[in-house]
């Protein structure tokens, strides 16, 4: 069974191709949406795709995301906030609707390709209150699937690690070898990660709860 | 109140924008995806737009669904068959899962622009046969941008003309004065309308049984 892998490159996405490198043949998903650290997720990326030996790759680039802004990943007159993981504010870093997006690519894909699964590394937990990394939203968007495909098309979205905390996302990466040390999850830098975004903050957060040391470079650190 | 309309350049979404300017503020939304009238298409979007002196636009391309293929609008290599009315089967012009890349595009700027509806000039009968042009595909999508977007967004889909026949169409856009004559529905060719595709053919089929004359050129006809 071949499995469509979201993977923006980041910890959580590494964990996901893990997970699904198990139970299907991988096929990898990159796209960039004119976020900061577009070039530094796609290299991520293939890094992961090299390591998994994963030969059926489509990387895309959309630009409608970054033309429509209201995101402070995709429009540069938005500040990148330092975290805040008590907040329950959405974080200026919510792109609106992003995920449906990527959805909507992977869907396409599996289906020409007959993929079953669809795999996204969404985490609804832990701090960050992006309304489309919620299970309800993968449930509905599973009936928009099933509603705006071939009537013989089955693909379903997996979604391993959403209920997961950081910390037990870093211990499932560790238990399965995931190569975390090639993922990125800065959404400022691209040489040294910032150590003070949100996604690093919760990133260095999971690390330490888990005992163990993220191997990659911080420019700062929390 | 504002409302995006997503406006291929076609008859259907022609007469969705003279629907939507009764009931909205326009904000017209046009997306190439790599199909072969894409340049065509894009000049009628415009026309219509610059008839109903709408000066909110945004025209976005995605590359995404023709390097995913899978479809005679986007892969040369598949032939754009000529119209079988009474076939039931999904045509080779089915762009897989092409609706719900619209929609999220269109979600993601009401978001941000916050305009409350999005109308899409999907039609359900009459011949079409693609699964992401069912009214249950857009019930399900408006449960995916219920849950998907900022707890203070509300935003709708409007699919004015879905359950109409294509002649219903013709008319409603004569009464309501909506320029026919700006709109381009062919799949195949960027001059004179071929006549032969299924877009064409249920075009005309619609003119002749509402009685009236398609004001567009074609170089052939049925």
């Amino acid at each position: 069974m071949l499995g469509v892998v979201l993977t923006s490159g980041g910890m959580d996405s590494c964990v996901t191709v893990a997970i699904a490198a198990q139970e299907c043949e991988l096929a990898m998903l990159h796209i960039s949406y004119g976020q900061r650290t577009e070039k530094r997720e796609l290299k991520a990326f293939n890094d992961i795709a090299d390591f998994y030996g994963c030969r059926r790759r489509l990387t895309t680039s959309i630009a409608h995301l970054a033309q429509i802004g209201g995101s402070s990943l995709t429009d540069n007159s938005i500040e990148i906030s330092q975290a805040d993981l008590e907040s329950k504010e959405i974080p200026t870093s919510y792109v609106p609707f992003r995920n449906s997006h990527l959805l909507s690519i992977a869907t396409s894909w599996a289906e020409v390709i007959h993929a079953e699964r669809i795999y996204i590394g969404a985490v609804a937990e832990d701090g960050s209150g992006y309304p489309d990394c919620r299970p309800e939203f993968y449930q509905a968007f599973n009936k928009v699937i099933e509603l705006g495909t071939r009537p013989e098309t089955r693909i379903k979205i997996f979604t391993p690690v959403i209920d997961m905390r950081k910390c037990e996302i870093v211990l499932k990466g560790a238990e399965l070898g995931a190569p975390l040390h090639l993922s990125w999850s800065c959404y400022k830098n691209e040489d040294a990660a910032c150590g003070l975004c949100d996604s690093c903050a919760l990133r260095l957060r999971g690390f330490k709860e888990a005992g163990l040391k993220d191997p990659i470079n911080y420019a700062n650190s929390i």
